[in-house]
């Protein structure tokens, strides 16, 4: 697998157009899509970082979902532009955390924020210490 | 593993209450729940049959979609009662027809039909026999 | 509609078997399915309250979710046995908070636990009041 | 709403990345996943013609699927790109018919192939004639 040296970005916007499966009968798109969305902001972060997550799994690094908290502050609709900002607040010896904000394009409201803890687990789903390159060099981490 | 020496049950009904995360903003059980519901249908079917699915996948035999097709003849909605039936119509070396019914408790009406074709896969993802428990004994088959 | 007078019960365990739509490919329950699941956990508490969030909709209130919290302790697998735990915590003028414990039948083994914060709200989308009957009589309410 | 005079084009192609939590523990997209895909498709084609389905349905013109059928081919995998291409075979009366082929774009394997029938629906759920612009000037079509 070809990872970089270092991960260097730590934020990075999406833009996504709720599907109409993910709408529920309250005219709303269900609050269990957020996290969906939230893995999708994860994913392209790592990805202008230059490493897709696919290949992580197949180098044995796995990251589980350890905590979640999402705040809804407004609904999100069928088709409407929303933009999820994803960022990486921190990176410890086993632990990722991420921070979200997902806004409305057309008048930036805010329609939830989040934050997440990812462990870091080997294909025996035990915990492993992250890749040295998905470390940030320019931050001072707690490692 | 446990696998009885024949399967012998070819017709089953389970309940199914439609959740509120299946719904859309049109108010009924969105269309791509009807997949989830009829795989429910042939988990339990097996299991009338003492075959758990998670069973036969540890023992190498997977199955997995080849065909599928849905008539939507009425809404399905949030929390009603509904009746799934699903008949194992043929089982061929490597293939196996399903049908499903899908009625409305309350009034019997239809509220879809369906039929399915899976194919017996190895851990290498290529067709292989399926096993010999799983043939009816007490149906002409076509092997 | 046909409420009660008032709900009394405030915790009550249901069973889930997590469905194979319902698991990722790392070979567990997606972390967003959780969610669903509490969502369950909290109809049922309504039902053994003789209520039916249906008949909530229908009169005019609904609960809509402004903060969740999940702490995710063990993978959830397909087709294994797991008791979800629903706690009402607090009922206040506008917000109802439950409390979620999702444990593996076989073992106890503690899966997730998690808090929601769910606000009441009429057909336009606005806080309304939860409806008298939902305030549990026995507590002391901070209403 | 603003409606074209006429929708000219009939086959549109879309790229799609299955997400994460689309796949299942047989490390595949499931197979639910792909009406899902089709429906997006179907709603990129309407768009290309200047026509946002959301549009539709707040001028009280529902489409809701009345047949479905997939022939799954190979598996589609996380994070791969895949292209389905989304026609519209037939407008009669009060139905739609479109078809689909969803390829790997690495490859030009065929992934799946299906067709779906929709019956154009009033806001009461009832049949209703789909709107005039809807129809294809240039083919003959049995209405």
């Amino acid at each position: 697998m070809n990872f970089p040296e270092h991960i260097t970005i730590d934020k990075h916007t999406i833009k996504i157009v709720p599907r109409y499966s993910e709408t529920d009968q309250g005219r709303v798109v269900h609050h269990s899509v957020y996290p969906v969305y939230f893995e999708m902001g994860r994913t392209e972060l790592l990805r202008v970082n230059k490493v897709a997550y696919k290949d992580l799994e197949e180098a044995g690094v796995f990251f589980v979902v350890a905590e979640l908290k999402i705040r809804y502050r407004k609904p999100a609709r069928y088709d409407e532009h929303l933009l999820l900002e994803t960022r990486c607040i921190d990176v410890k010896e086993t632990r990722i955390e991420h921070g979200y904000k997902l806004t409305r394009e057309s008048d930036n409201a805010v329609i939830a924020e989040g934050t997440s803890v990812l462990a870091c687990v080997g294909p025996d789903g035990k915990l492993r210490r992250i890749p040295d390159f998905m470390f940030y060099e320019d931050k001072k981490q707690t490692v």
